[in-house]
C-alpha cells in the first residue's frame, strides 16, 4: 500500500492538501457514498419465523461499466451462472442479493427462480434483465422461495435510498451468521476530482457453504474503462479475500463484483495504460484507483477474517524474504489455514514447530514454493510486544510468558522471515475454537 | 480386497483349508508374530515427570530386506533424514524409536542425537548403524535428550522378547496422545508355507506435527525381495496411510517401514514379475503378499482415523463410479478432510450440500478430479440404515430424523456415486469436536 489513510475525524482541509501524496480519507455511507447509487434492503421472509431483513437491492441512477470475480468452485450455484452471463458484456447497473437460501443443487427450477430475482428488479427499475447481477446466500439444496421476492418487488423500489441508511438496509439484508458489519467507503482524487469507492461484504468464514458465502459489493462514482476496472478488480481480489482463510471451504455462491458510474466526473476516462493521466508522485490514475480499491478490499477480508465463525482473533501471517510474492503467499496460506496453528493461537501456545512443519507440506506439494527451513525464523507480535521464537529454523530461548501475553491479544501477527528474495505477502485469518465447531455442528437445525 | 478375512476365534482347520481361496487370518502378537523378530519398550525419561514408556527397539535375529516410505515435508526430523540415508541400500535389521521429542527443527545437534541413537542400538545389538532405522515423535524445536537412550540401551537389550509382550511393550512406549492401540497380525500361506506380517502404529490425527505424527513399523517373515518389498508397501500405503485424514496436516516425521527377514522359508522369494510362483485363483504370490499388507496397513489406517484427536466417530467417505481411482481419492479426501463435513458430522447433521461443496473445490483446484455435479448422488450410512439424501445433484425428502440416527452411530460412511466411470475409493477420516479445539488449544504446557 503506498497510501497514508486518514480517518473522517482528521481536519478535511489537512486531507486534501495531502491529496498529492496519494492520501485517502475513509468516509461514511458505504455503497451510497459514491454519487448516483441508491440502496435499501428489506424483509421478504425468505428466513422463516426470523424477522431479520433477507433481501437487498443496489441501484446505479447511470448506465455503469462492471466486473466481478466468482467462485472458482465447480459446484455454482444458481445465482453464479445467471451473473456470470450478465456480466459478459461488462455492463450492469443493479444487484439483487438474498440471505436465507443459497440457490444452489436447486437444478433446472433453480436457475428459473434466479431468472425470475433478475426479472423482479429489471421489472422495477425499468432495465434490462441483463443488467441485473443476482447473489444468493444461504442454505444449500432447498428450493428458493422466489414468489415472496416478487411479491414484496415493489417495497424493495418504494424504499430505495441514497444515503448511509440505504447502505446500511442492504447490508444487514446480505448478513447471515455475521456478527460484524463489514463495510468500508473512501475518496480519493483523479483528475482533480474527488472520486468515491462504496462496499459492503458479508461472510464469517471464508466460506460457510451452507450458509455463509463471500459477498463483497463495491460501488465507485469513478469514471473508469471496463478494461481498467477488471484488472483493478482481479488485482485487488488477488491481494485481499484471496488472502483470506477461515476454514478453507470455498462457497458454491462467493462473488465480489462491483458498479462504476462515472459520475465523479474525473476527466479522462481511467485507462490500464493511462496516457491521458499526469502522474502525481509517480502514481498513474490507475495506479491510485487501483490502490484505493486494494485498500477498501483488504478491509473487508480483514474484517471478514476477524468475524470468523467462533473466532477469537484476527490472526496476520506474514512471510517477508520469499523467492517470490506467490511463494510468500503459498506459504503463508498454509500456516493461516493450519488447524494445528489456529488451535495454537485460540489457546495462546507459542507453538512455532506447527508453523514450520505447515509450511514444509505446502512447499512439497506446490512446485516452485520453496524455501530453505535452515534459513527460516519466526516471530509472534501483537499490541502487547514481539519475541522471536525460531532462528534459522532451530529454537531460541524466548519467555513462554511473554509469549502468552503476546498471544492472548484480539489481534496477532506470526511474522517468518525466509531470506531467499524480495517476496512479501500477509494473509488473514483466525483462530479455531469450539465454538466455530458448535456454530457448524449444528447450523441445519 | 480380494480376501476374506477370518479371525482367531475361528476354526483353524477350516482356515487352513481356506489358503486356496486366497483366506487369511489374523493371529496375535503384533510385530513378533513374524519369526525371528523381538521386540521391547522401556522408559528412559524423555518425557519429563510422567511413568509413560518411551523408547522402543524392534529387532530381527537375521538379515532383512527393507522397504520404508517417509513424509514428503519439506521440513523433516533428523531421525527422518537418518533413516532415509541407512535405507538406500535397502537393509536394515533393527528400528530404535522414541517418543517425547520428535528431534525436529533441531539443527545440527539434532542430526548428531539421530546418529547417536542409531549407535546405541547397534552396539547392543552388535550390528552396523546404518542396519538401524531412527523414528522420534513428539515435540518440536526441543533438543532430545540422547544422552538417557544411552544410559539405558543395556536395559533395553536385555528386555528385548519375542513374543506378544515385546511387542505390546514397544507399541505403548511409540504412543503419545493415542487413546487405543493400533496392532495387527495376519498369517498368509506363500507356497505352501505359513507367511506372517505384523505390524504396530502411533497417531490420533493424520499428524500432529508437535507431539504425534504416524509411525508405522511392520515385519514379516515372508522370503521376498527388496523390489517386490518396496513395491508392495508403496501400493498399501497408496491406498492405505494416504488415504487418512485428520487435520490435514502432514507431519515432519511420519514413516512407514517394513523389514522381511525370510524366516517363514516359503520356497522362492516373492518377486515382482512372480516368474516362480503358482497361481492361487489368478493371483500370484506377489499379488497375495500385497493383498495382505494392504489389509494391515488399511486397518491400521481405520484405527488412526477411529482414534482422531477429539474424535467421535470415524467418518469413511466413499467416491464410486469416478472417472479413476485418483479421482475417486481425490474427491473423497476432499470431503473427509473439510472442517464443515466434519463439524457436521460432529453434530449428526445430514448437510449434504456441504458434501457437494468440497468436492467442487477438490475439482476445481486439481486438473483431472472432474465431475458432473447433475449426476452426482450422496447417501449417509451406518449400522443404524442408510439413507439418500442428494440425487443427481439436488435434493431428495429424506426424514431428518432417520439420517440423524444413522448420523449419531459411532462409524459412519458418507457414500458419493457419480456415474462418470469406474473409479471407486475410500477415505477414512473423523469428526470435529470441542475435544479436537481443547487437545490442540494447548498441548505443549
Amino acid at each position: 500500500m503506498f497510501y497514508t489513510v486518514l480517518t473522517r475525524s482528521q481536519d478535511s482541509k489537512q486531507f486534501r492538501c495531502c491529496f498529492k501524496d496519494n492520501t485517502m480519507i475513509e468516509i461514511k455511507g458505504g455503497v451510497c457514498a459514491p454519487k448516483g447509487f441508491l440502496a435499501t434492503g428489506i424483509r421478504c421472509g425468505i428466513k422463516p419465523g426470523s424477522q431479520k431483513k433477507d433481501l437487498a437491492l443496489i441501484y446505479s441512477q447511470k448506465s455503469c461499466n462492471a466486473a466481478a470475480v466468482f467462485t472458482n468452485n465447480k459446484v455454482k450455484a444458481a445465482s453464479i451462472r445467471l451473473s456470470q452471463e450478465h456480466i459478459a458484456d461488462g455492463k450492469l447497473r443493479a444487484i439483487i442479493a438474498n440471505s436465507g437460501n443459497a440457490n444452489a443443487c436447486t437444478g433446472r427450477e433453480g436457475m428459473d427462480a434466479a431468472r425470475r430475482m433478475a426479472q423482479a428488479a429489471s421489472g422495477i427499475l425499468s432495465i434490462e434483465p441483463s443488467q441485473v447481477a443476482v447473489a444468493s446466500t444461504g442454505v444449500i439444496g432447498v428450493p428458493l422461495p422466489v414468489d415472496l421476492i416478487e411479491k414484496n418487488a415493489c417495497l424493495l423500489k418504494a424504499s430505495l435510498r441514497d444515503d448511509e441508511q440505504g447502505h446500511s438496509d442492504a447490508l444487514e439484508a446480505i448478513m447471515t451468521t455475521d456478527t460484524r458489519r463489514k463495510e468500508i467507503a473512501v475518496e480519493i482524487e483523479i483528475g482533480g476530482k474527488p472520486v468515491r469507492i462504496g462496499a459492503m461484504a458479508k461472510g464469517s468464514g471464508m466460506i460457510h457453504p451452507n450458509m455463509a458465502t463471500m459477498l463483497a459489493f463495491i460501488t465507485t462514482d469513478a469514471a473508469i474503462t471496463g478494461g481498467a476496472l477488471d484488472s483493478s478488480l482481479r488485482h485487488a481480489v488477488k491481494r485481499s479475500f484471496n488472502r483470506l482463510t477461515v476454514d478453507g471451504d470455498t462457497s458454491t455462491n462467493d462473488m465480489a463484483v462491483i458498479l462504476a458510474n462515472g459520475e465523479a466526473m474525473n476527466k479522462e476516462q481511467i485507462t490500464i495504460n493511462n496516457e491521458h493521466s499526469e502522474m502525481i508522485n509517480g502514481k498513474s490514475d490507475y495506479d491510485i484507483f487501483s490502490g484505493a480499491l486494494e485498500h477498501v478490499c483488504a478491509s473487508l477480508a480483514r474484517m471478514m477474517a476477524r468475524d470468523g465463525e467462533g473466532a477469537t482473533k484476527l490472526v496476520t501471517v506474514t512471510v517477508t524474504g520469499a523467492g517470490s510474492e506467490d511463494t510468500a503467499q503459498a506459504l503463508a496460506k498454509s500456516v493461516a489455514s493450519s488447524s494445528l496453528v489456529k488451535a495454537a493461537c485460540f489457546g495462546a501456545d507459542a507453538n512455532w514447530g506447527r508453523v514450520l512443519c505447515a509450511m514444509g507440506y505446502a512447499s512439497a506439494s506446490m512446485p516452485g514454493a520453496d524455501f530453505d527451513p535452515e534459513k527460516t525464523s519466526v516471530s509472534f507480535k501483537s499490541r502487547a510486544g514481539e519475541v522471536q521464537v525460531c532462528r534459522d529454523g532451530g529454537p531460541v530461548s524466548f519467555s513462554e510468558e511473554k509469549a502468552k501475553l503476546i498471544l492472548l491479544e484480539e489481534e496477532v501477527e506470526i511474522f517468518i522471515s525466509l531470506r531467499e528474495g524480495n517476496g512479501t505477502a500477509s494473509v488473514w485469518g483466525c483462530d479455531l475454537t469450539y465454538d466455530y465447531v458448535k456454530i457448524n455442528g449444528d447450523y441445519r437445525s
